[in-house]
Order: structure tokens, then C-alpha cells, then sequence
């Protein structure tokens, strides 16, 4: 397959080089240009398990992308997604599927403004992996894949972007309620994201919070209600188990979340696409969500008081 | 006048040095053992303008107080006030005039355990002052005092307590409204405190934020509510503006509030008898107030991680 991924940081980068490893023709875009200058000059280092590889790949900034192809993968993050959609309009004419694992709520109807909703696949990741330097990506463990037709009936080729993907070793299966899941991997990220960033503290310490559960219920019973005015299924006692299985060191407790690392790196945050979705949608089916909405002002305060515009 | 004072930290310890030099005799009441001793083996230090100057004085543990007093003025902190006053109680025995100028609201309800309501006088004050070691203070600029009997018909004495003070230079003055004084400076310490701690900033950062105003109003709207239902008066839009008038760096601006410098030093906050008391309160009188609940659970999860029991 020709694929095209936007966004090619970490993650995207990752899941560039496991697809041209297994015989796709891939394409790393971003908008970067040391990052991309350093994958066209040197390659694309890969450090896992204190080894380094170099894989050759093409890298293009948007403007420079000039062939279209069959699926696009977005990984941008979320308050980037609009701008690189449309820096990609001229690669979007041939109508390729467009897949969108990014975190965040709300990437599926800023992807819509563009792609027709049938082009569409949304899904959630536990892959990760970490932006050493430009040009340069650190990989640990393996993850998995969920993933949906935005709309089922109009979308036939869902198997073979599976298979794809399953031939990467990229380990995807469909879900059978993506938005479920997506509000699920939000609802997460909303309340180990946030709170981390805010404390500045890894995800053990914040599961060793003596209140971790009302400041989890505060979030997560908002996010409950919100979601079913929005008819989304959101369980949030199901995603307290869920973070709780987060604490153990063995498992992410001494992670800090990527929000945690954007505010140490000086880098916006996504608290728009979680917490500040929930609040705004909440505002609009006037369903309060209070909590949220004071948690996104924070996260923007400390962010102004970091220097990030 | 025969006075004690209870809880003789920075402010304590400030108001008995002028109150002892306008000829008063002063008893400095703690329970911070190596700040008494300090006291009475070499006096208090006060430093002002850079300058030192000694002066002795008498200090003692609440248990090695054996006599009474005209008037008790307390400065111990809220979450400490019921303690020492359960130590006092042989010192209260003669009903003096117990007058209250400490932060935070709930304050007139814990003395009201111990002490009968008619002497009892409460009120706010901007006076200032640090305790930079045991036996050490630093004052800078003036203030003044705000007073009211809590039941002004059954209470004659308070021209005898509004001279005491004066006499001492402390610009004391009674206050229509005491409640709503006390209220007004709750209003004040539950943003500028309790953001500053959490951020770790000075109240010209905080001034500085582009969200401050939402971050003030979430806090303040909710005192308006909750006071309404309270029937005590409160103006969330002048509480606001006295807000504003902190930020210039020749008002308070690079200054770092109360709640900060406990965090800093691993002493627990007053939270509870700020947001925290609001929060409560609203929860009783079926008012929500979920800013300050969230912003409670905020410093105690910030405590916890510094420590703090």
C-alpha cells in the first residue's frame, strides 16, 4: 500500500517504519524541518532496547508532498489537525481512507471538514514511543489497535487496512463502538494527563494520592453524564478500574504522561481535545461539567506561566 | 491591659511587641516549643528596615500558662485554633475578651465552643509579618484592624478593646459588617492564596495569567452564591476588583501569599477554612460549589505530595 503518515513524530514514526518494513511504500510527513531534514540526510534512528538502527525513509514537509496515496494515517496531534488537513488538501483529492489514532475527542469532526465521512476510520492505540531528537525516535514495549469505520454501511474496505496493519505487526482488530472507545482512552487521559501535568508528578505518585479517587470521580462522573446526552456509552466506574491498573510501577507508574512532557518541553497541550471538549460539550446540551472546565483553565494557566502562547 | 496572645507566629508575635511597648502586659502563648524557648532565653528579634532590635518579652506553652487575662487575642491558625483552645481552657475560665483576627471563615464557630458568644469579638486585619526563625520576626509596612462584637448588644466593652489596640498603634476601627469582612478577605485569600500555591507563583504572575479573571470568577461566584444562602453579604465583582488592586508590584505583587510559604515550608494550608469551608458550607445548604470543592481536593492532593500529614 501508498502510505501517506501526517504527523510523524513518535508515534507516527514508529508506525512508519514497522509499515515499510513490511513492504508498504511510506511516506513520514511532517512539519518539523529539522525532523524531517534529519530523516532525509541520515535516516530514521531507532533506539529500542539501548541499540540503535537507521532506517531509510521518506520525509517530506506538507508543502513538499506531491503524489497522493491509499490510506492516510493522521497522528497530528489534535489542535494541529486542522492545519495539516488542510496543508494535505491536493493529497486528499483521490479520496484515500484516512486513519486517525490520535488522542483526544473530537479529531473525527475536524477530520469530516475535509474527508468525506465513508473515507473515514478512527481507532485508539496503546502503542507508544518517544521523540528523542530530530530524526531520532525511542521505542520500548508493544501495543495494540482498535479501530471502526466512522460510517460501518459505506466503508468496504476495512479488512484490508486491518490486514495491513496486521502485517506491520501493528496488532489491529475492529471495535465495535469506536467512539466508546475513544471517550474511554479520553477519559484516561483526562484524569492521568491532567493531574499529572498539573502535580508534576509520574502516574504511581499520583495513584498514591490519598484523594486520587475523588479527584478521579470529579472527571470521569462528568465525562459519564456529558456522554450520554452526546449518546456515547461512557462507564466511569469502568475507567477508574482502568487508571487504577495504571498505578503499578511494573506496568505505567513511572510514566509521565505526554501531556506532562509538552509542559516540560514548552509545547501546547491537548487539554482542548479532553477535559476542554467535555466542558464545551457540556456547555452546549447544558449538562454542567464544572470540574473539567475549571481543570482545562488550570492546565492553560500553567501553560501562560510556562511561556507557551 | 492584661493580654495573651495565642498562637504568637509572625502576626501574633507583631501585634504583642507594640501591644507590650504601649504598656500592656503581654503573655506570648505557642506551642512551637524552640520559638518560646528562643523568646525567653534571649527575647524576640524583630527586624524591620534591616535593622534588629531585642526585645523581651514573656512567652510560654499553653500548659505553663497559670493566669488569667483581660483579653485573649487569637492568632492561631484555623486548623489549629480548637486545639489551643481546649488547652486554654483554665485561662478562659475568668471570661475575657476573646478577640479573633485570623484568616479564614469558621473560625467564630470553633471559639463559640469555648467561649461564650457575647465575648467574643472577630474582625480582619492587613497587618503583616514573617517568622524568619524561632524567636525571629520580620515586619514591613503598616495595616489596620476591621472589629465587631459577634453579639454587639450584649457586648459594652469593645471602645475599651478599639483604644487598647490603637493605643498600640494597630489602627483599629469597628466594622459594620464583620461577617462580611471576614468573608470579603476569604473571598481574596481563596484565589490569590490558593492559585499562587498551586502554581507556584507570585501574586503578579497570577495577575499576569490571560485566564485570571475566569479563574477568579469560578471561585467568587460560587462565594456570592453560597453566602446569599448563608445570609451573609458578599460581592463577588468587588472582591474582584480588590483582587486586581494586589497585582501591582508596589502593592503585594511580587508577593508570595501565606498558603505558598506553608507548602514551601511543609506546613499544612489553611484550604479548609477557605474554598474548602465554602464548598462544605454550599454542600449543607444545597448550594454547589464545585470550583472551590475541586480546588480543595487540588491543595490537599499538593500537600500530600509534598508530605505534609
Amino acid at each position: 500500500m501508498k502510505i501517506a503518515i501526517a504527523g510523524a513524530g513518535a508515534m507516527g514514526s514508529r508506525f512508519g517504519v514497522k509499515l515499510q518494513q513490511a513492504g508498504n511504500a511510506v511516506t513520514l510527513i511532517d512539519n518539523w524541518a529539522a525532523h524531517v531534514q534529519a530523516i532525509q540526510a541520515n535516516g530514521l534512528v531507532v533506539t529500542k532496547d539501548g541499540h540503535d538502527t537507521v532506517v531509510p525513509m521518506t520525509a517530506a514537509l506538507p508543502q513538499d508532498v506531491h503524489s497522493t496515496f491509499d490510506l492516510v494515517i493522521l497522528f497530528t496531534k489534535a489542535m494541529q489537525m486542522d492545519h495539516m488537513l488542510q496543508e494535505l488538501k491536493a493529497q486528499l483529492s483521490n479520496q484515500p481512507a484516512v486513519l486517525v489514532l490520535a488522542n483526544g475527542i473530537g479529531n473525527v469532526e475536524t477530520i469530516e471538514r475535509y474527508v468525506p465521512q465513508q473515507n473515514i476510520v478512527a481507532g485508539t492505540t496503546v502503542w507508544s514511543s518517544s521523540l528523542t531528537g530530530p530524526g531520532h525516535i525511542t521505542v520500548t514495549g508493544t501495543g495494540s489497535i482498535s479501530l471502526q469505520a466512522i460510517a460501518p454501511d459505506q466503508f468496504h474496505d476495512l479488512d484490508r487496512i486491518v490486514d495491513t496493519l496486521n502485517g506491520a505487526g501493528l496488532k489491529a482488530s475492529p471495535a465495535p463502538d469506536v467512539l466508546a472507545a475513544i471517550w474511554k482512552k479520553a477519559g484516561l487521559n483526562s484524569v492521568l494527563n491532567t493531574y499529572c501535568t498539573l502535580f508534576d508528578c509520574n502516574i504511581a505518585e499520583f495513584g498514591a494520592l490519598p484523594n486520587w479517587r475523588e479527584l478521579t470521580a470529579g472527571v470521569l462522573e462528568e465525562f459519564q453524564a456529558v456522554a450520554a446526552a452526546a449518546n456515547v456509552a461512557f462507564d466511569a466506574q469502568a475507567d477508574t478500574d482502568l487508571i487504577a491498573a495504571q498505578f503499578a510501577p511494573d506496568k505505567n507508574g513511572d510514566h509521565y504522561p505526554s501531556m506532562h512532557q509538552d509542559m516540560a518541553n514548552r509545547r501546547p497541550t491537548e487539554i482542548d481535545f479532553l477535559n476542554g471538549y467535555v466542558a464545551q460539550l457540556g456547555q452546549k446540551l447544558r449538562v454542567p461539567a464544572p470540574n473539567n472546565a475549571l481543570l482545562t483553565q488550570l492546565i492553560h494557566s500553567q501553560e501562560a506561566l510556562h511561556g507557551i502562547a
